[in-house]
């Protein structure tokens, strides 16, 4: 005639959406109410204006970066618009170990890697969401408004956008952009829903 | 450059929970705001007071539910507490057909019966949630205070509550009933997350 004792393992939600979909804005907002650790990527590309290292990314050197993709020390790593993007797996192991969701921003060739793990607590840990923008039109739009890229790199951006907007079906969820508002409820209803599967909880009573 | 075309399946929300659990008021409240079509069971148990036919359940005759079993109309059927309890297979799958949700509630024997279904439709269609008290205790409490039965039935109805509590691994997702508020925002959650479910979802760009 006990109580519940509840107990689950930590849940690694995955997101990617093509540049200007809106994932940056999501995850500051989801990082201000956080029930989660963000796992905070490397990568060889110079910090934009207002990143901190540590913060928005640890900042590494080419050198550096090689030697940990010889250590075999990510979860993930790829190369994208010339430069090394990548996550350590010490860092993301041990959070889930304790119990505790980690959110980890990565690209569709990243999020392609983890899928590929052949670790089986990543895999059962796993979940993965797509930002699918409202369309290419829209997209095009967004990367405009924010003012920070050429006419020759947006045009890039919208191409690998649209390339990588045909991996959605890859992903466990997709998610269809619409105001960052509405984006952030269904991204927390996810969060909410993933914590109540039966396959994660250990229950005793 | 045109924008998105969404389309989706119908999705089959199936709800067990012991008797005790807050699963009816739960489902009442939910069907205040509808974005669902309730699916009304049959029964050959008599109607408590206040119940409508057709809305609470169909009930039937122990002849027309037979009837019904043999011409195979039934998605599940099972007997509980000497009475017979079932869901038309028809009504469901031509509300799925048409991409509209539908919520069933049912024992742990029907959800069974239902898991075992050899129709792939149902089974792409079927998300599954157990309602689980927190604890036996606190279900003793709520089916006293209920005040609808006599000691002797609700021994029973624990007896009952303990066995289909050990079920709860077999669903999908399992709600730990808090208040009210809280299963319902539970429940809702889990309802938009198997909405962005990617092998639910057809999308043209």
């Amino acid at each position: 005639m006990s109580n519940l004792d509840i107990q689950r393992t930590g849940i690694l939600f995955v997101i990617s959406a093509p540049s200007g979909a809106g994932k940056t804005t999501l995850i500051s907002s989801l990082r201000q109410k956080p029930d989660f650790v963000y796992s905070v990527s490397c990568t060889t590309r110079s910090p934009r204006p207002g990143e901190v290292d540590g913060e928005d990314y640890h900042f590494l050197s080419e050198e550096d970066f090689k030697t940990h993709i010889e250590a075999g020390d990510f979860l993930e790593y790829a190369e994208v618009h010339g430069h090394h993007y990548g996550t350590l797996k010490s860092t993301v192991v041990s959070q889930l170990e304790h119990g505790i969701d980690v959110l980890l921003d990565v690209d569709t060739l990243g999020a392609a890697s983890i899928r590929q793990c052949p670790d089986g607590f990543i895999q059962d840990a796993l979940a993965d969401v797509f930002i699918m923008p409202p369309g290419l039109d829209e997209l095009s739009r967004r990367l405009r408004k924010r003012g920070t890229e050429s006419e020759d790199q947006i045009a890039t951006r919208l191409r690998n956008a649209a390339s990588e907007m045909e991996k959605w079906r890859e992903y466990r969820y997709t998610l269809i952009s619409g105001s960052m508002e509405e984006d952030i409820e269904k991204f927390r209803a996810i969060m909410r829903a993933e914590r109540y599967l039966s396959h994660r909880l250990h229950l005793s009573f």
